[in-house]
């Protein structure tokens, strides 16, 4: 099936995208129009093919298939709404838009001949969507643990392979052109949080809204934290989650203390992982580059591939109504750094391990549940303490 | 489209196989037929379904997907053929056969509405073959290197793990039920190499003929070169490698002497890897088990449900006639343990290293094409001698 494309966004994946798209120089794959925001910047494009109103993309009745690589998800819930009403196909690589308005698209997933696919919108070129969907979803899933956000794992490399400070790990990471726009959604979890969104919908057929999702990023991570997880042989490594707990599955972003038993323990820079375990294919470890221009590109570039020959997503368990259930009964065991005895006394922690306290704050070890957890939330970062997952009771499922 | 099946073999993979339809339940994929050899051995089948003659699987016009998962690669290939020639489709688990006869089904890989799968062969539960199909093809191949038997890679963590000998951990592979019928494959690499064989043509487009291919095994590993590799930190794992050499690519199976910043360092007991490079993807690593009933099982199962939905592999490279060059030019620095000084003398080796004796062998590392390498490979098997790669000059590839 020809593809006749309109790129919207022009910015590091955009520009990658349109170079990949020219190389291959494949008749059945034509970029028609790229729309960008900015009328004074300079681009190395035939002025022809530049339009800077999103309708002008939209309601073009030759283009087929729109591609959104922009940052705003507002603009892009239009552009994607608008695509999908005006029959056109629609590739994101917009994971907040995906993560939030998904169950909005619900009457488009069901395959009337568009589709939306968003392999690029969750951890750069690893195909863990298309996996999901195709390969995976014979089998009973058991759970899934994933580095999911490049620009957090690089800090986190750096901090503790080569003991730099947190802050000069960030600004080397956005340097590097790793982090995104905003990089308070790489540290904070949010980033992370909104792929594990996606890749619950893919998984368990189960869409969750985020803003439930219990969600702790890196943001507050102090030397006092690095020395006790190194001192500990471990390393942190920030992580989303989704485990069976009880009948159902517990869903968390947290910052994970882990040893090298851990197959994420070795996962560094610049790489996400994802760790699934089936009922019957086992674990699975999907390793690759998450953030970067290429990585991302190239996954996008996948998605219009796919496009050629008609594929799109089949929800199976998703358009199904997954009778899955979402809890808090998860229990963690829990490495917290506080200046805040309150919370510590307050939170419901059941099984009280350590407790030091120096320089003003307090280092405590302890078991809690993910709803207790979940409670103190807020307390926790207005407090500025740091949380880590350390491990789970064995047995504990 | 439904699936009416002849299963042929019923031991470990197709009893999984046979298991996973059962608990489907699925109206669209019936087992119509299995057809097993030992006419005495007691089964858990309803009587009507076992059939003893090929070709009473084969003849059956209501079946059009026959699932062969035995040992005997010129059975397997009768099999195919004849499977092909009537408008069946086939999903194989037969590395041997696949990798040795792949080019004798030329003319039915086009895509008839027929199709012959086989992820089953190739690293067990990692949908390796679908990523190279689906996934990485848009990407400019780079290189592959993996652990592709997971028997081997059971010895050698036992050994390297646990200090185990080499033979004992051979039994403790077999009584797991993760060496081949015939161990002789895991261990001297011809498994390793059909996989590569296989990987070949759904990466590079190219079917290269196996007995052309270098190819070295564990079999002669001693306590001496077990010694030697964990004084210097390091492992050994039995790899399948494809990589960029001049003009073009070297492929070669070789026991890789390697330290931790090697991702196949960390892949242990029954699990496979495979690490491949992308010019844009960059390094993607895939892990799960590679031996054993349920992930073997799981991938025939993924095979049997792409057929609902029509699915072929599209061979896009391999069918356009892939000019890519296999050569012998790769340069590798290799360990060598030896009872013959002759071997040493005569390879071929450039770059001398160190030569040590003691207890009447000698051990040596130096470097050498791979072709002269191959120029040798005989007098290594036959002089008890044990080789491994230590790694390759920097620059060149």
């Amino acid at each position: 099936m020809k593809q006749t494309i309109g790129l919207i966004g022009f910015g590091v994946v955009g520009q990658g995208v349109y170079e990949l798209v020219s190389r291959r120089s494949d008749p059945g794959i034509t970029i028609k129009k790229v729309c960008v925001r900015d009328r004074l910047k300079k681009r190395s494009l035939t002025p022809g093919k530049i339009c800077y109103d999103l309708d002008e993309v939209l309601d073009d009745d030759e283009i087929n298939l729109v591609v959104e690589v922009i940052n705003d998800p507002d603009a892009a819930c239009y552009i994607a709404e608008k695509a999908l009403i005006t029959g056109k196909s629609l590739v994101s690589a917009n994971k907040k838009m995906v993560a939030e308005r998904l169950p909005a698209f619900r009457k488009f997933l069901a395959g009337n001949g568009t589709a939306m696919l968003y392999e690029g919108s969750t951890c750069g070129s690893i195909p863990i969507i298309r996996n999901l969907e195709e390969y995976y979803s014979n089998d009973i899933f058991g759970s899934l643990s994933g580095i999911l956000n490049g620009s957090a794992n690089y800090i986190l490399s750096r901090v503790f392979g080569d003991g730099m400070a947190y802050k000069e790990a960030l600004s080397q990471a956005q340097l590097l052109g790793f982090a995104e726009a905003d990089p308070r959604l790489d540290v904070s979890g949010e980033d992370t949080l909104s792929k594990l969104v996606i890749l619950a919908v893919h998984s368990l057929g189960k869409w969750v809204d985020p803003s439930t999702v219990f969600c702790s990023g890196i943001q507050n991570l102090r030397p006092a934290d690095i020395q006790y997880a190194a001192s500990l042989g471990m390393k942190i490594r920030l992580t989303g989650n989704i485990l069976r707990s009880g009948k159902g599955f517990s869903m968390f972003v947290i910052p994970w203390m882990m040893n090298r038993d851990n197959p994420l323990y070795h996962v560094e820079n610049e790489y996400n992982a994802v760790v699934l375990e089936g009922e019957q294919c086992s674990r699975q470890v999907l390793t690759g580059k998450g953030a970067g221009r290429m990585p991302t590109a190239t996954a996008v570039m996948s998605d219009i591939d796919a496009r050629t020959s008609g594929y799109g997503y089949r929800y199976r368990k998703f358009l199904n109504g997954s009778g899955v259930e979402i809890n808090g009964e998860k229990f963690l065991n829990i490495y917290l750094r506080t200046g805040s005895e309150e919370i510590i006394r307050s939170a419901g922690f059941v099984k009280k391990g350590d407790l030091r306290k120096s320089n003003g704050y307090y280092i405590f070890t302890g078991g809690i549940s993910l709803s207790n957890l979940t409670r103190i939330r807020k307390q926790l970062d207005e407090s500025g303490s740091f949380i880590a997952l350390t491990g789970f009771d064995a047995g504990d499922d």
